[in-house]
């Protein structure tokens, strides 16, 4: 299972960079797979796993944040592991070619 | 705490009505206050009250159903309840009128 | 179509519902069907015309903030309308009773 | 500006990665800076020109997909550019090393 999320206050100001690295912390301290992208973090476990890692970041940050925005997107697949390296190396293999970034 | 969320097969053809409505089932048992929209619903409660919700009708879903599209959305602040209704009363109260439907 | 949206500037401080209250305004002035919810608003229209609401609510608010966080969710069927009423009587349908609120 | 989106249709099974890479080949074309995600595409520009990108990728996917399921997630700072590269600079400053992948 993939689980995008995106967690941030919206009390804090424009920056919020120094709150987003404590949940970068937690999310390395789990040993689970993940991926940081520029609009969230990608991690790859099972549900529960994956849900205990975001209240984590959440009990983190609601400590001294009085409003924050989560966002979480999952996408699960019977029986499918592997995927955080697996869905892009399904698209270039459609495309015959690496994708460009 | 107001969590929306929005969950459907991703395997099972264009209408999949007859799997949301599941849901809808799994969440009026659960007794929280909830509303259902056009594109989701929203659920008030705890963190922990609102995940089991979830997560159950995650696993009622994937029980018939081999990909899944889930995608959450949580307003957190601190020391606030009864958002589900106060959250438009207050747009309604800049305006100095109820919003039109 | 149905679009729902969700726009908010970041860097105002825990309280947006004055930024909020102006994109309602822009919205309501479309005279497009739409609902507010707690979460957000959903418009129903096609694609240039919902576009073009979202673009307006976004440049209102960029002209007095420095950072706006804005998520937008799109549902799409072929040939379909009148879906913002339609979708939760077609759940309510399937459930043989209409949905509690 | 920097926008996320995944766009696939619902009605064509568990597999929808010949779809997603038309998308790909179509913001590929646009020349502006993307990163693919194992969740989505985030691409850098200005509204007009990312909004075309995205519709133009919704006219060639509704072609021939009856359902179509979009999320647009839009993070917009004032005076900012390069932030595809920069927003992962900035976290792994806060840290103090580069962040594990």
């Amino acid at each position: 299972m993939l689980l995008e999320f995106t967690m941030y206050p919206t009390d804090k100001g424009e920056s919020v960079s120094e709150y987003v690295a404590r949940s970068i912390e937690i999310i390395n301290a789990s040993r689970l797979p993940y991926q940081l992208t520029p609009m969230g973090t990608i991690i790859e476990g099972e549900w529960d796993e994956l849900m205990a890692v975001v209240k984590k970041c959440h009990e983190r940050m609601n400590k001294d944040c009085n409003r924050i925005s989560c966002s979480i997107k999952i996408d699960w697949r019977k029986g499918k592991t592997g995927q955080l390296k697996q869905k892009i190396q399904s698209i270039e293999k459609r495309l015959g070619k690496p994708i460009s970034k």
